[in-house]
């Protein structure tokens, strides 16, 4: 039967995709609620009949929620707070949950001194969005197109098989072997390195390669989208992704490392003009990155969900593991349950807080000199592909256009003159165009690297203000003893676990090091070889145009 | 006496100089007019005293008139006009005038034609100012402080002996004895040449350096002026001359030749910040090229006032040789009187106006040429001076900056990158001054031969106006000969006169030609050169910085 729908929000069609441009307020008629995918068909008043994204019309149920980035669980501390549904069966376990002493007191008065990050610190006053700075988008002039969502909510299950291999070779119940691999009940090791406390890193670190993105489509033809292949190198077999699986994947990590590992976001989203080759390049080469560094870590690399996306056998495992992932039980501050320092002492609370102020102090302080490297870069960009090679090519017009002038002078003997003057200004003329050409050669890869750095540093602040808020509670915990609120051996626990937060936090510190010192190394070896590169090619280029002057 | 005065324009004292800041419309008391050199004496309201330039008040008799540049004579052809103070001498002289055969008919209707620009040709509608543009100033950013009158008009006279070479064995008399080697009755040569007709070159070319910038001083230490010293390769003996000189030396040559051959402008003149090191380098530079110019010149070279200037033997000879060549009748269109072309056969009218059509057009296209050399060199120099350098600052300081951070990690180990990036950072600091110092290096040299040429080229409009107005006179020869204006000899007569003066504006034209083609030879090698250099150094720099990184 159908009825009628009020339009939430303005929606424009894209053309070719059968869909229909609605505008806030308007009412349509549904004529198939059952296209799937997100998606409905429906008639606007003049008649017209397409498709409208079900999130952008109230049918008179609920709109589907979208899904935005988990916030950062701490409410899983607080038992008066309203549980998230991503919460709630971390509450639900807290019978048998090792860092339950923090809960046990939620009712207290600190419960929320602790769920809230500390006031006066640096990083209280901010929100999820890293330092209290403003929105601090990626250059205009170096990023792609508008930024905006990318295909709406349609399922995968809907979509025909194209991705995952499905070999029946690998056997059955691949989700549940890898799950017995690294279960939720799995620990993290961790090791005491030369420099401090590390994670355990695999012998063979995991690697894959994102590459061949492929346009598919669904709803027999009515929707197309971009599936990328992606392909480990522990089974060589490649998978295929669509962007939204790597932004689930995105949330699965976030929801479950983001109190300790910091999670960068994923490349930016958008509609308009996705199938543009270049934009697809763009955004393959980020995911590339993005997915590098995530196989880089070997916390986030030997993840089940991790695993799960980069080895899926076919679809079937790869519904049965998503699933399961949706239900993991460790996630927000629960990770550091499963971290085991080992061989390390247990560190005193002034240790843990001394250092978590040096990583908040570099942290910050990183944040800012990459940002202005960015600034610097963005604003050289802007100059070399702008107003610069203009000028070189108007030089190189000049030159040219004297070298005609004087051939019309209709005097004898000045054509080596007007030869080397044309050859000069043709030399300028492609000088123009290395000038344009070369940001993409060398200032790209600096500015991907640090546009990375920033989401990674972006990342920072929570996982500092969770131990921050730890840190406090411990603090107190002589005064929650006095109150018999806790027992002294559970203030003894409470300790220890801080301990353990701080050796993860300084064996996440050290990843994050030696991979800085590994990335600014690479990347600023990489710009210095093509900026010599570009400039001895510029020296020899203008030496060819003076040896063409005839030497008097 | 003392009396009052107005002040007629705002005047700011210099310091240091004596002199007294006063404001137009203001009032001050003349406290001694016998100062001299331009120069009173005043007191102000608040009873300051201090120099005040003569010109700058009403002192109730007309202020001295400033020396502005001589137009062009062409009413000498016109004996209605108002005859100027310079053509007196030439209309009395008349009666033995070889040319006087366009002056028997000035009484006739055909007189203003003569004397005017024909209408409705490409200069017909332009004054003295070349091709009708607009004031075309040298460039703001590249050009030094304002450009204003150099000193005020004081006497070579009343200044003490600091110029000249009294030596007594080359004896009394010079200015007599150069006008007996190149007398008002003196006849310049014209030779048949590869390319046409050709001025006939002395064997050896005249040169000279302009050097050694000197303050010296007159009035008792009261005013204070800039003395270049010049010598030249004939004699080897240095004479010393002001700016002034120069500007009367180029007052007579351009009255003497300016019809027949174009006589640059001086560079520009500025009274503020004179003795500042920099202007008084540039004026230099710019006098040299401006003399050496001159002394290419086979015709102005060996003038008797310019050879006056380069080899008076002391004060009497100079002021005996000023005043001689102040008389000097062979002036405006009379120069042609003393054109002897040899050996070469008289031209159809016809092919007077196609040659002088076609420089006509050369000279146009290429000051257009030049002035968008100038246009683009002078953003460029903008740019690279600019915010160019200081954009390569800011990424050295972004690089320097995060090697501080990376050095407060705490992190052992990586002093390697530290150090490297530093080194980055002042090496793109080096380039940022790199880039600010090259348009001084090789731009600087280029814009000042544009300069040049820009200048030469406004000469020609003048020179091939007067050449116009002669070819449209013989045209209209039929005319007067049938209305027993002119007899037929006399037409003969014109036609043949024509003919020298083309055959005068071709043998100019040749030299114009060879020496662009050696000018622009040698500044663009000189450029390219540089430029080379410049990407080679900064090549060079990069190399060494990348090289502190570790290859891993």
């Amino acid at each position: 039967m159908a009825y009628t729908a009020q339009v939430l929000y303005d929606f424009s069609a894209e053309p070719g995709n059968n869909e229909l441009s609605v505008r806030e307020g308007e009412t349509i008629t549904i004529t198939n609620q059952n296209i799937g995918g997100g998606w409905i068909e429906a008639r606007n008043s003049r008649g017209e009949v397409g498709l409208v994204p079900e999130d952008y019309v109230e049918l008179g149920k609920t709109p589907a929620a979208g899904g935005s980035t988990a916030p950062l669980d701490l409410t899983f501390f607080d038992s008066q707070a309203p549980a998230p549904a991503s919460t709630t069966q971390s509450q639900t376990s807290n019978g048998n949950d090792p860092w339950a002493v923090f809960d046990t007191n939620a009712s207290g008065g600190f419960s929320n001194n602790w769920a809230a990050q500390p006031e006066g610190t640096e990083t209280g006053k901010n929100s999820n969005n890293a330092w209290g700075s403003t929105s601090y988008g990626h250059p205009q002039a170096y990023q792609g197109p508008g930024v905006e969502d990318d295909e709406w909510d349609d399922e995968w299950d809907e979509r025909k098989s194209s991705g995952g291999y499905a070999e029946g070779d690998m056997g059955e119940g691949g989700a549940m072997n890898r799950g017995g691999v690294h279960g939720s009940s799995m620990k993290i090791a961790l090791n005491k390195g030369e420099v401090g406390p590390v994670w355990e890193y695999p012998e063979i670190q995991l690697d894959c390669v994102v590459a061949d993105p492929k346009k598919g489509s669904k709803m027999y033809g009515l929707k197309s989208y971009i599936e990328y292949q992606v392909t480990p190198n522990t089974t060589n077999k490649p998978v295929n992704h669509r962007y939204k699986h790597f932004d689930w994947l995105y949330e699965r990590l976030l929801e479950k490392f983001g109190s300790a590992i910091p999670i960068p976001c994923l490349p930016d989203k958008q509609v308009t003009g996705r199938f543009e080759e270049e934009f697809i390049k763009m955004r393959m080469e980020r995911l590339q990155g993005w997915m590098t560094r995530m196989c880089r870590h070997p916390v986030v690399s030997s993840s089940e969900v991790f695993q799960l996306f980069l080895t899926y056998k076919d679809e079937k495992d790869w519904k049965t593991g998503k699933r399961k992932a949706e239900k993991d039980e460790t996630v927000g501050v629960m990770i550091f349950s499963t971290i085991e320092p080992e061989g390390v002492p247990d560190l005193e609370i002034h240790e843990v807080e001394q250092k978590c102020e040096q990583f908040s102090r570099f942290t910050k302080a990183m944040d800012d000199g990459v940002k202005d490297l960015l600034t610097v870069g963005n604003e050289h960009w802007k100059r070399c592909t702008g107003p610069l090679p203009k000028e070189y090519q108007r030089i190189g017009k000049a030159f040219q256009n004297l070298s005609s002038v004087f051939t019309s002078s209709g005097y004898e003997g000045e054509a080596t003159l007007t030869d080397a003057l044309t050859a000069a200004g043709k030399t300028y003329e492609e000088i123009a165009q290395m000038v344009a050409e070369q940001p993409r050669k060398d200032l790209h890869f600096l500015m991907e690297t640090n546009n990375e750095y920033k989401g990674l540093l972006g990342c920072f602040p929570d996982t500092i203000g969770v131990h921050k808020a730890a840190i406090e509670k411990v603090k107190e915990a002589d005064k929650l003893v006095a109150a018999s609120k806790i027992t002294s051996a559970e203030k003894v626990t409470m300790g220890k676990r801080a301990s353990s937060m701080s050796y993860a936090l300084q064996a996440e510190m050290n990843h994050f090091h030696s991979n800085r010192i590994y990335d600014y190394n690479r990347v600023m070896q990489q710009y210095l070889e093509e900026q010599v590169k570009f400039y001895e090619t510029i020296a020899e280029k203008l030496r060819h145009a003076h040896s063409q002057f005839t030497t008097m």
